[in-house]
């Protein structure tokens, strides 16, 4: 067992193994936590002043906000979309459906229950997004709670333990108790050039050991946070074996386990129970017969006094002439349609870079993570599957869906599999994890988000780092906001500052509504 | 803007605040995380060897599943209870339940709805208790997800902020912050005296970094994690300011929140769909007309060949001659019955001193957590209430059961208050936290365990550490696991290492199970 470590041991084991790793980034973009605030209020009575005739592109959140919000206030609504479904990245995949990829089109064929779906893109409703949560209460979704993070779920890593997972409460324990230990060491023989007193020390060294499970000689000696080694009920609990310092560094998991209830995993995050589509759904019970499917816009024409619409549907060529254009159509399709619009808005349009993210999933046979006590929560593994999702929903049932590969980021490991080598790859990693993984799922479904039809790409890319947009790019963000001549509004995520969460979406049409609500009202 | 913090500051400001402080036990003996193991294996073949009179005192869990597998094997079954409920510190209050607190009986005025109950004991599963996880699957009890910990969720001690709350995640993302910027100047500081690579010194940075959000500088100034001051979807997201470090160690708190989700509270944690009650409910169908309600023991005498058990009903006394007893009335209740224990057998019953704990609820008009975005979690609070708990259960609907005190440990504040007295604590103390507090809750309702009828007393008191037991007390836990006269079987958590759990009463009712089949095996 090693019991104790010196900062030497400390840094060279830090150098000798992760210098050289990248750094895995520790989720996809998850949403933040605002600052709490009031959901947006929309002022239905300036919106709703006098009747137009208004087409919305694309069926996303956006799109559908902006549809029912425009309905509810007296306008002429018509949707136009290019699947044969609505919801664009909200997509709940169940027996029967259609994963509409190019190149790769499948038809799910997990069994037919209730609790057996996969949401293949949007899965999570932080608590703090209060205008999709508003929503869901307004239209009835029910919501369930998810878990993202669970220390009984396992660590994988082909450079740690020999491959072997690992709870992941166990390697956090280890590494904080190793952390501590040092940080408490660094403490002491501070004293020596920087006199403290002695209740000032006693003070400091409480927070320190509470925090690695510190022995009182301040010496991480294993801590029963990290599991029991046995007992625990009738005998007493006997802490497992503490993982080596030096072991716990070969991992890039080290760089991250530590915050992993920090920041993007902060707010308690839900589900609609039965599918994320549920949001979906009650958009469209609302819109009714006013949703065009399989409906592909061929041009947007901007005219003086409306917008002509032109869009393909049943191999046929329609019209639409409106007063106004809602549109959530992803930019980079958008610029390859025939439109008139101005040079500047072009550009801006094309400035927009597109993120590429693949997800797969199996049906389990059992539920054989419950065997494990994992319910719920997240395995991380050093490999393009990167992570393994248990379902948090259907608990003790006979059967479940698990996320099985979840590759986001840059450099697709998946896109150009064939469907049969996408399904043994997520196999073969996944029984690093998991003994009898292989016998235990079956029917796996996979998609590539920026392969699908009708997107061609995932979240939108203004910028690469967390920081705010540059000038220019600040710019062109202004430039799309703001109404092509006056009636084009573009909406979705795709105009945040925070792309991927259903969250912009929605803001992003409350935005456009206002704008337009003003608009109205100043010409009356 | 406290952006940077000296070593010096960071110790003086702990010695200040925190010397005197009195550490805050950072939950209720939350279980800890056990290795992972199979569930018990009961030797169905043996236990039901041959047929016996058995007679179950008390129908606590342990008392439940003792009589469940007894009867399952073919025994002769009865249950005696002393109150007009089964299941013991399992209770879920519901409307117009009867909270039989010695000195304060009250009726449960809850609205009739079935989300609207009150766990006032058992609230939580931990996914690594294996054995009433187990039940739950056998007997058809629906789970669902149970939030313990969310970061938006308030911290309000009157010392912090002149009593403002604050978020849980500010708060955290704050100490982490400071802490990490002084780890990181204290390994800088050591470069000089220990050389190590510039490749090494840059992983650590790069780990501690990461822990506390710094900046390039290795310094904290800030960090989102804490909550947007502005933007974070349509703008670009501002972190809010800092709370300098010698506000946050004001507050006991900084002992406790850097560990929240380390050890007692990390296993994802459960609750039944409906209430804890249907765990009890599950066993009660199974055991039909084999419990006596309101049936009070008053004497249990053993003989050569059987176990005279004299209990109280309906004004009679009544009278039950069986071959084995299994009990679970608490000890210091059964030390005062009539009986013939040998003089070690009382001694080691007489060891154990039994705890205390209250809560407190009141029905909720609205969700008002809701609007802050609170979905479940706990706020923590620096007074006797210690915490309030929003439901998990339930999201959007218009009402909800919260938590209202939850006073563990010792010195209890609201022992000796009358009704009126402990809801108007609960109302003064938690519209510390909530604005209109008082005017948002209703109906409340106490319960003082330590109180209740044919209890007064909550977990038993073996030892006042997490160590093990010493060896007198350990002898004493040996003398009250053998059975009695090999006729009579002590069980409940209040023989095991882990007492407050169900895990434990279901283990300490296996282990019985287990040592009464082997004697029925050595028997035949």
């Amino acid at each position: 067992m090693k019991s104790t470590v010196s900062r030497r041991d400390f840094l060279q084991a830090l150098g000798a193994t992760m210098g050289a790793g990248a750094l895995i980034a520790a989720g996809s973009g998850l949403g933040m936590m605002p600052a709490p605030a009031a959901a947006t209020t929309i002022d239905h009575g300036h919106l709703g002043r006098s009747k137009r005739r208004i087409a919305v592109l694309g069926s996303g959140i956006s799109g559908l906000v902006a549809a029912f919000e425009l309905q509810r206030a007296g306008h002429e609504v018509t949707v136009v979309e290019a699947s044969h479904r609505p919801g664009g990245r909200v997509f709940t995949v169940r027996h029967g459906d259609l994963i509409d990829e190019i190149g790769n089109r499948q038809y799910c064929d997990f069994d037919d229950e209730p609790h057996l779906y996969f949401n293949a893109g949007a899965a999570r409703i932080p608590s703090t997004h209060l205008n999709i949560l508003r929503y869901c209460r307004e239209l009835g979704v029910e919501l369930e709670m998810f878990i993202n993070e669970s220390k009984t779920a396992w660590i994988q890593d082909d450079n740690l333990l020999g491959g072997k997972p690992v709870r992941n409460g166990e390697y956090t324990a280890n590494l904080r108790g190793f952390m501590a230990e040092l940080f408490a060491k660094s403490l002491t023989q501070a004293e020596l050039d920087a006199p403290i007193t002695e209740g000032e020390t006693e003070s400091l060294m409480a927070v320190i050991r509470n925090f690695g499970d510190l022995d009182e000689d301040l010496i991480y000696r294993g801590s029963v946070r990290a599991g029991y080694a046995s007992g625990g009920f009738l005998e007493h609990g006997s802490p497992r074996e503490a993982i080596g310092l030096h072991e716990l560094l070969r991992s890039p998991f080290a760089r991250q386990v530590l915050q992993a209830d920090e920041g993007e995993t902060g707010p308690i995050l839900m589900q609609p129970v039965g599918g994320m589509d549920r949001i979906v759904k009650g958009f469209v019970d609302q819109l009714g017969d006013r949703i065009r499917y399989r409906a592909a816009v061929q041009a947007v024409m901007m005219k003086s006094d409306g917008v002509d619409v032109t869009y393909e549907q049943g191999g046929k060529q329609h019209q639409l002439s409106v007063d106004y254009v809602f549109n959530c159509i992803p930019t980079h399709l958008l610029t390859g349609l025939d439109n008139n619009f101005s040079a500047g808005y072009l550009q801006a349009l094309g400035h927009i870079r597109r993120g590429e993210a693949y997800k797969g999933a199996f049906q389990a046979k059992t539920r054989f993570w419950e065997q494990e006590d994992i319910y719920g929560g997240i395995t991380w593994v050093n490999a393009p599957i990167k992570q393994i999702w248990y379902p948090t929903h259907g608990i003790h049932r006979r059967k479940g869906i698990i996320l099985a590969a979840y590759d986001f980021g840059h450099g697709m490991h998946f896109t150009n599999l064939t469907q049969a080598q996408r399904v043994e790859d997520m196999l073969a990693q996944g029984e690093k994890v998991h003994a009898n993984y292989r016998q235990q799922v079956e029917k796996g479904v996979t998609i590539a988000w920026h392969r699908m039809n009708h997107m061609l790409g995932c979240a939108a890319r203004w910028t690469d780092s967390y920081r705010d947009l540059n000038a220019d790019e600040a710019h062109l963000m202004d430039t799309l906001i703001a109404p092509e001549g006056g009636r084009h509004f573009l909406i979705g995520d795709q105009v945040s500052r925070h792309v991927a969460w259903q969250e912009s979406a929605v803001l992003s049409a409350h935005r456009a509504l206002a704008t337009f609500s003003r608009q109205l009202e100043m010409a009356a």
